[in-house]
């Protein structure tokens, strides 16, 4: 490739010793990140400063984001921030007969650039990402509603390490493979039988990543970069409430793709009118053959069941639990727990709901205490966590939209409030809708309050539900997993006998489970390379970020063989 | 496990070194197999026999193979070889409400056993089929109407090795997380974060395997030993045709189960009475995560829209293609194609159908041949291999069943016939059903012959298809490959140019490919450990044997961490 700017020996002389990092990462599983996230690490070798990354920010405001797409036949827009202003950018709307076709054009090149090289250009682009982090960290802000921290944490290295997890897992399942081999059976007095045979990983047409509000970063990269990695071109539809950071990485994929010297077309994206529904278009389209989807069980499902011509990857609702039982920690306890539940409003598909309380109390290194003090001290410990406006906002962020807010008023009105919601203003923002998580008292030996606690409530409401025992609880928290999915499973207890219990319904439901976290790990955060992020084993998600199930149907290997 | 016969240590011990060696044999895909396929090298060290095995199988007959399995409410069979005789074995019929709840009730010991026991295990079993390979041969042999040496072959040391690389991948996917790691994130001047993780894999719960008619140890070992390896219990249903060959690998695998210590019922049978159809029904139980499929398109298509709860591994019908385009070992290529189509009467998914030959004719290293003298060459060759009736037997074996030979009947009407199909007498079995295959010439230009080639007409039928070109041959591979699927295709060709143009064709439609086979390496016959059958990326498949994705999802892995 005479053309390119960037060697395919530089781009691999420059990424192969991170690559293999994160080969040996995902293989220890210790922990590991080439992403540093300390928002001062930025503003030196072209990445941007924090101020860089707020005036990139500004200066997309109000304008056209041309990717130079084949086959825009309009100008989209319309993402207002939940902190109140109104992007005002616009995106290419593309007429798929024309895109797809395009998007075909660049595919047998790219297939046979080989994973190595593949998996090279995906780093460059994460690399470009990384450079940009704090201007992406504004776009996650403004579409997710995150706090900036979180934004820039989540939204920045995390999802960047995700990214760069996924690649590692697809380059190694495709060169588990050698490329060429030598195959001599041997005949007796006769001469062997020999063959050559040439091995080739194949991808398997057009993926379809679908993003989510959310985490339009964090939970698009896997699936993203798995399928690029894998030799597919990727069609990004991200949630019309949640464009910019998804264009503003098909930007970045467009421009490292062009000076590679592979055809930009590679990755594009597909941003729609409002209302327009094209996710439901796409995915059926016979083009599209992968298709990774972030959001609520109802599309999940309808994906699932008519995406027939796609490996569909699907990441749903769940309803995550808390099993408290005995404790040696209390207060560490409780303020881990009051974290995990304020954390960007309760809108993480990790975060717990259910927290499953002994009606007779709980042992604790204080004393026993009641299911009614358990609840206080909860209660009290969000209290303290959240009682400055100013930490409150930073770890709250913002009401992502107009229907977690009406279930957070909803809810107080399903039990008694142990801890109600209150409004906090947001001194650079004023039309953010702020709120602190409310807790409400529930009774899981009455029917009546198990449509609550068995429904996913999005968003920063928790139930503190009565159970009979530890038995009980566990016995609920298998329920809850087979019917309704979870993400996240977290359990205290100091007896070897409820460990084991809790544990055993983890395997056997196929559930992520954290014990005893009273320090500075939250239940709602998975590292990547270390943790897997759902398991892809109960109803919440169909598949695990990231594992070999996550990569391997993305391409096939094709063989040639001839007579030696 | 104090009252086991064979200790974990032992069972490690003893097949540990194969299982590594099988390791390797994927990894660089060089000729391996541990498994003898000369029938004298069976009848030591505690394997049967030629004559031990006939003697076995002999005993069956007329026999109630009783499994002792739980809810057994009846006893089925009905089995009539294609050679003619009635094997008079009856087998259990379930109570699938009592036996697939006793099947999950050992699956807790059985993931806790590791995934080394478990390979172990899996070794042990095969290697006990090993010693039975003979007795086996002829269960084979008289199922699925193979001769004798490719029932022993195929049926036997083949379809073992297919198992073992099944568990060999299994293995090697469950192993590539650690069982535990710590996680030491630092925090600056603080101390660092520290977590103590364990990863288990566990399974999705009880595997269902749908053997097919004519291979029911090679089709089926795969799917099976896939599933076991990575902790799942398998339910076996085989064809009502060919229940004996899956019924003795059962009653195998429940006597090692039981001496290693663990639950029989991980392994269970589920004979049908005729036209009872259990597998519409055991599809789509809940218990059921994962089936493994071989046989018709239809059902394999209602199962991947219908067995939703399940991971549905299919292969099913194609229409594979060779494209001749020139050669420069025109009796080379004869001979080999003539056994090809020979071959076990065509009763392979992996016969080739479709003989693509210019009809302008070709070069050769005998000067330029019409596509007439082609195919008369072709002809000519079949009928010196196929001359003497001994070794025609030999190689054809008997006619599955009524329906291959009404088709083999019906091709005779589509076209000019190149070559006849004629009887032959087989001297042993009076009543079996041989024939040798039919050649019948249809024009790739002619609308009215599309209808016959483009559609898979499984048994000993070729169609010599005479196209425009070599492009038009490739054109019409690509559209046959698309929209019918290929286990196999093949190709001819001295000319760079139509190999790449092939090649392409080949890794844009997903399909697996066989360049100038002139020798004694043959279209329709892939090595395990070395050569992918099926891609998984065309019609004909959604899977290949054998492949990460082939295992992947078979099991899940659930996380445990605590704070350290």
């Amino acid at each position: 490739m005479a053309t390119t700017e960037l060697t395919d020996h530089e781009l691999i002389a420059t990424h192969r010793p991170t690559l293999d990092q994160a080969l040996e990462a995902v293989r220890t599983r210790a922990y590991w990140s080439p992403h540093p996230e300390h928002a001062k690490a930025y503003g030196e070798n072209g990445s941007l400063s924090v101020a860089d990354g707020k005036a990139a920010f500004d200066a997309l405001l109000g304008t056209r984001l041309d990717l130079g797409q084949p086959g825009t036949d309009d100008w989209v827009g319309g993402e207002v921030s939940p902190y109140g202003i109104e992007l005002g950018v616009t995106y290419p709307h593309a007429d798929v007969d024309v895109l797809l076709p395009a998007m075909r054009a660049g595919q047998a090149a790219w297939r046979d650039a080989g994973p190595e090289l593949r998996a090279a250009v995906c780093l460059e682009i994460l690399g470009r990402i990384g450079d940009r982090t704090h201007e992406l960290a504004h776009a996650v802000m403004h579409t997710s509603g995150q706090a900036y921290l979180m934004a820039f944490q989540a939204g920045g290295p995390h999802a960047q390490d995700r990214g760069l997890e996924a690649v590692a897992y697809a380059y190694f399942e495709q060169v588990r493979t050698p490329a060429t081999a030598e195959w001599t059976k041997p005949q007796g007095k006769r001469d062997p039988l020999v063959l050559t045979k040439e091995f080739k990983p194949v991808p398997r047409g057009i993926a379809l990543l679908i993003g989510c509000n959310t985490f339009p970063t964090w939970n698009g990269y896997p699936g993203l970069f798995a399928s690029l990695a894998t030799g597919n071109a990727v069609l990004v539809k991200p949630h019309p409430r949640a464009v910019l950071p998804l264009a503003l990485t098909v930007r970045i994929a467009r421009e490292v793709l062009t000076e590679a010297g592979f055809d930009p077309n590679l990755v594009a994206l597909a941003a729609e009118r409002p209302g327009e529904g094209i996710a439901r278009t796409l995915a059926v389209r016979p083009e599209i053959r992968i298709i990774d989807y972030t959001g609520s069980t109802a599309f999940g499902d309808w994906l699932e069941a008519n995406a027939r011509q796609a490996q569909v990857y699907t990441e749903k609702a769940g309803v995550n639990t808390v099993l408290v039982e005995s404790t040696d920690d209390y207060r560490g306890m409780l303020a881990n727990l009051a974290f995990s539940l304020s954390l960007y409003s309760g809108q993480m598909c990790t975060t717990p709901q259910n927290l499953l309380i002994p009606r007779d109390g709980i042992t604790t290194n204080e004393g026993p205490k009641t299911y009614d003090e358990v609840v206080a001290g909860l209660a009290k410990a969000v209290d303290a966590l959240l009682g400055d406006d100013t930490r409150a906002n930073a770890l709250l962020g913002a009401i992502v939209n107009p229907d977690v807010k009406a279930r957070l008023e909803a809810a107080a009105g399903l039990g008694e409030v142990a801890f109600a919601s209150r409004e906090i203003a947001h001194p650079d923002f004023p039309e953010a809708v702020v709120r602190t998580p409310v807790i409400v008292k529930l009774d899981g030996a009455k029917p009546d309050d198990e449509a609550a606690y068995m429904s996913e409530c999005f968003g920063p409401v928790s139930f503190a539900v009565a159970v009979d025992s530890a038995a009980d609880a566990a016995d609920l928290l298998r329920r809850t997993i087979r019917e309704k999915g979870a993400m996240t499973v977290a359990a205290y207890t100091t007896s070897q006998d409820v460990e084991r219990d809790v544990e055993e319904v983890c395997l056997e439901e196929a559930a992520q489970l954290s014990l005893n976290l009273t320090g500075g790990v939250y239940v709602n955060q998975t590292a990547a390379f270390s943790d897997f992020h759902g398991s892809g084993g109960n109803p919440a998600a169909n598949a695990a970020l990231c594992d070999g199930a996550f990569v391997a149907n993305r391409f096939r290997v094709v063989e040639v063989r001839r007579q030696a």
